[in-house]
């Protein structure tokens, strides 16, 4: 649409998580011109986040030595229901007051003075990857993303696919009949073992009814007020049984979701991101591939299992993608 | 290829079951004009398989006034893993003694005297839904065929989905970690409690164990030498304990692995077929809906559930699809 050889533009790109905001300003070859993160707003409403959300971009811009009205647009990639034409999101279930609908678009163009493109925040990060992370190489792809609830991104031929706008639930693939309660209200969906936000409210019960566990202990000593990635990541390192058991049984609970999905769609790649994949790391990504394994059709191949390439900043990476529709 | 509007060709098309070889032959307009049923050979090698093969479709271009020759060819719908180019088809774990490779094509092809395609049983099974059946009306659907195994069909955009050739193994998605064990060999798929083989498997050891149940009888007086489609639905009449509880199994494990593929695709409609599928028909086809139902991600909209178009001739005229590339 503009002509970018005369004047390369900056765009914006939000990453709205359930624990974390995080902003960037990128040029015209997507590279991070200055970044800002924020903690997810645990209470309040819609506009408190998207308060908190105008905030962290208008420190990015800062850092990129701009304005966000200078900026050609804001992508945002969101959880929830998104409706890309009105800008609205609902019913994002691991933010504040959000059960409803919030017209997130315009609240954020008339406070940021630019453009705002809203995409689902897990297939933006899927498609940041097929663009510019480690998909390049693949054709077919499942993203799968650890974080506070567990998303997937799905692309075939080359291009996402979306279905009727909410594909990629696969943190509520059944994995587990008449197993644990999931946030979404079903039972034995995978992010009911692996959400950690599932797996907070599971560690908190146990915890309430008398088991052991130092969780609690290294989130205040961390002054967070939940149990973020790295409170985990601490937990498992010193050999906490709590913390333990629950990451091992998000291993497999992801690796049964992940082996079920390649069962059905034969892709050629698994990619694995999200808050907790990313700070468990390698590591965890061979433990996913070896928990996929023995789920994995005797017929099929393996497909490749990998980290995604552009690490915790993939989501606003692709959520900038979504300016001048570039990307997802 | 050929041009049909000078001197219209007839082709023939043969479903290779785990239960029945269904053959046919049709006129351009797909019009069935000549069908033979044999049953598949419960024991043997590939090769004679492939002479059951060859007498059925026989069967069929005489009751269609005419002989295999002069036929513009053979498709096949085939169970295991196809080479499509080469004409081979391995590790079709229902048929007797095909663990490895044979070349059905080739040797089908002398026998018949014209030419053979072969393609996957489900995805060609799914095409013909999609180009003659219910799926005419949708660009994105999952074909769940339910049968001696239970098999998935996928079409996104109005296209077959075959990933890197296996896409669709619906029945080897897993539904319940540490749960039963599936003739693939892994625990807890969709196929081990919903697939014909696993559930007469299941039946036999649970009568061997004293469990009272009339599926012998029912199968001796009927004469057949497995639990047919037909065995199961007299003994669910009968009220035969033991089949209803097998049988309202398998419908929670079909509606957990649908709405976990729907979860994750969000496709259009699903479309229930398979000798189970068809000879239950629509009451149980309200009944898989049901049983989707508590498992579907909230955000999600319900997909249209209905049985196919083509009844139980869909794995068959699909196969004839094959002949001239006009068809999955």
């Amino acid at each position: 649409m503009t002509d970018t050889t005369e004047a390369p533009e900056l765009r914006g790109g939000i990453d709205l998580g359930g624990t974390k905001i995080e902003a960037i300003v990128v040029d015209t070859n997507n590279k991070v011109l200055g970044s800002a993160r924020h903690p997810t707003p645990t209470s309040g409403t819609p506009a408190d986040v998207a308060a908190s959300m105008a905030q962290a971009i208008a420190e990015a811009a800062e850092a990129a030595g701009t304005t966000t009205e200078k900026l050609a647009g804001v992508g945002i990639g969101s959880p929830g229901s998104i409706n890309p034409d009105a800008g609205t999101v609902s019913s994002a279930r691991n933010l504040p007051g959000w059960e409803g609908s919030y017209a997130l678009g315009p609240e954020l163009s008339k406070k940021l003075g630019t453009r705002v493109a809203i995409g689902n925040d897990v297939q933006v990060a899927t498609a940041a990857e097929l663009k510019l992370g480690v998909g390049k190489q693949y054709s077919s792809l499942l993203g799968l993303f650890w974080g506070t609830g567990v998303g997937g991104g799905l692309v075939f031929d080359g291009k996402p696919w979306r279905g009727r706008g909410g594909a990629g639930e696969i943190g509520h693939m059944v994995i587990k009949l008449g197993g644990r309660r999931c946030p979404c209200g079903n039972e034995g969906c995978v992010e009911a073992y692996a959400g950690r936000a599932a797996m907070e409210a599971h560690a908190r019960h146990e915890i309430d009814h008398g088991r052991k566990s130092d969780l609690l202990k290294i989130m205040e000593h961390k002054q967070r007020e939940r149990f973020t990635s790295a409170v985990w990541e601490t937990a498992v390192e010193r050999g906490d049984e709590l913390a333990i058991e629950l990451i091992d049984g998000a291993v497999e609970a992801l690796g049964a979701g992940a082996a079920s999905a390649v069962n059905l769609l034969d892709v050629e790649a698994v990619v694995i991101g999200g808050g907790l994949g990313v700070r468990f790391g390698d590591e965890y990504v061979d433990r996913i591939r070896d928990a996929m394994k023995k789920h994995l059709f005797p017929g099929h191949t393996m497909p490749t299992v990998q980290l995604v390439g552009l690490g915790d900043m993939g989501g606003a990476i692709g959520a900038a993608l979504l300016v001048n529709g570039s990307g997802a």
